[in-house]
């Protein structure tokens, strides 16, 4: 890569969210930035995409070394409307973040977040998904901010082997260190609180409270977080069990 | 298991979706059934989770061994509702489908049906998701029934191991039978249509073509669905890529 690197940064809580423009203050540390965000807050999104109703990229700033897109999709839209339509170069990189709110464990599969990453990796360029384990809006990033700029600077120097993204979790306080780590077995439990509306129905606000089924796993994302490390876990967008396929093919279906 | 098996239904079509009845038909055979599918089309919909506003589930139905609900959210959320708080007791399987249109290769990390699937299967009970390789409204799912219905026998006979769900994808025509397979390595090109609204601004539709990295490989899902095969993919919940994170630990972070 001779020029400078050209970073694609969106995320999941939207366009005026403060984890975003602490991501794109870092990545401004080492190439172009073009953003790519989704108007309207996204979280658990996933890897939804938006087949309803068409998608608009909206041009927003352009200034040296600093485009700022906005999109009425979800992140993994925004990742493709990136690559393939709005922007004159194919970007180096995609990162996501930094996310208000830890994506660890299970939570992978749920988080708009990661789902940009995993959408970036598709498009064949190293990709990584931030996420700060504060939801505070007003979260302090100072310290997430060193260690995303650490890991980015890893992945420039070690590219990421295709089909794989990263999912970083950074921990609320002061980080020790980074942890390469595996996704915690765990998942959400009681997930709804029931209220009733006005003209005597039902609904139900999805809540609840994380289940860890590997509590003391030193191996884990959730460990790691849980010691003040930032996790790192390598995702694989190959989702196949291979051990299942193998018990699988014994079966008489 | 001594009582009749209670199998909860989902898709991501939507609840008057042919695929969707043609399930029900199926399931009716094994055991006792309870639908709580989409009010609305959710195609493209991953396991998006629904935080932005309150969900509702309506019962429409309630007749010996049937039972159908209404949701507004996604495939997850109608999974989650069914086991945190419409159902009186814990369905024993969640099965998902029968999608229009197949959910092969990459496409398994979009699909709102495979997101239902993990999330039964995150849930602690054997879960599977059924695509038909045919986008047709009216659809012929004859044959397809008779492959569902194999498969949930074989399900019933040997359960699933923990963090494994199933993605079984099902030819158009005729099956020669049943293979187990690997997710095909692939990715979605020129994703785009672009046009021009009245106003003279852009807007985008997503739409593209399949790129099969891998075409000779008799082990994936696409080449069993070339080959008029059903396909079946056990897939992992646990995301981590092990060998990339004996990798990453050998890196200077």
């Amino acid at each position: 890569m001779a020029e400078k690197p050209y970073i694609l940064v969106t995320n999941d809580d939207g366009l005026n969210s403060k984890g975003l423009k602490e991501l794109i203050d870092v990545m401004l540390l080492f190439g172009e930035v073009v953003v790519i965000a989704p108007e309207n807050p996204q979280s658990g999104k996933s890897a939804a995409i938006t087949v309803e109703f068409p998608l608009r990229g909206i041009k927003l700033k352009s200034e040296d070394g600093l485009e700022i897109y906005k999109c009425n999709g979800t992140p993994v839209d925004c990742v493709k409307l990136g690559f393939n339509q709005l922007l004159g170069r194919k970007p180096d990189y995609v990162v996501s973040g930094i996310n208000h709110g830890a994506n660890s464990s299970i939570s992978v599969i749920y988080s708009g977040t990661v789902g940009a990453a995993m959408e970036g990796c598709l498009h064949g360029v190293p990709s990584v998904a931030f996420s700060l384990s504060d939801y505070n809006p007003d979260a302090d990033f100072a310290k997430a901010k060193i260690y995303c700029a650490k890991v980015f600077q890893t992945i420039i120097e070690n590219g990421l082997p295709p089909f794989i993204c990263l999912n970083v979790n950074i921990p609320k306080g002061k980080p020790k260190g980074i942890k390469v780590t595996r996704q915690t077995k765990g998942k959400w439990m009681e997930e709804f609180e029931k209220r009733t509306d006005p003209h005597g129905h039902e609904y139900f606000w999805l809540s609840g409270y994380f289940h860890n089924f590997e509590e003391n796993s030193e191996d884990t994302d959730i460990w790691a977080l849980d010691e003040n490390y930032v996790s790192v876990v390598p995702v694989n967008l190959d989702m196949t069990c291979y051990n299942t396929l193998e018990l699988l093919k014994t079966w008489n279906f």
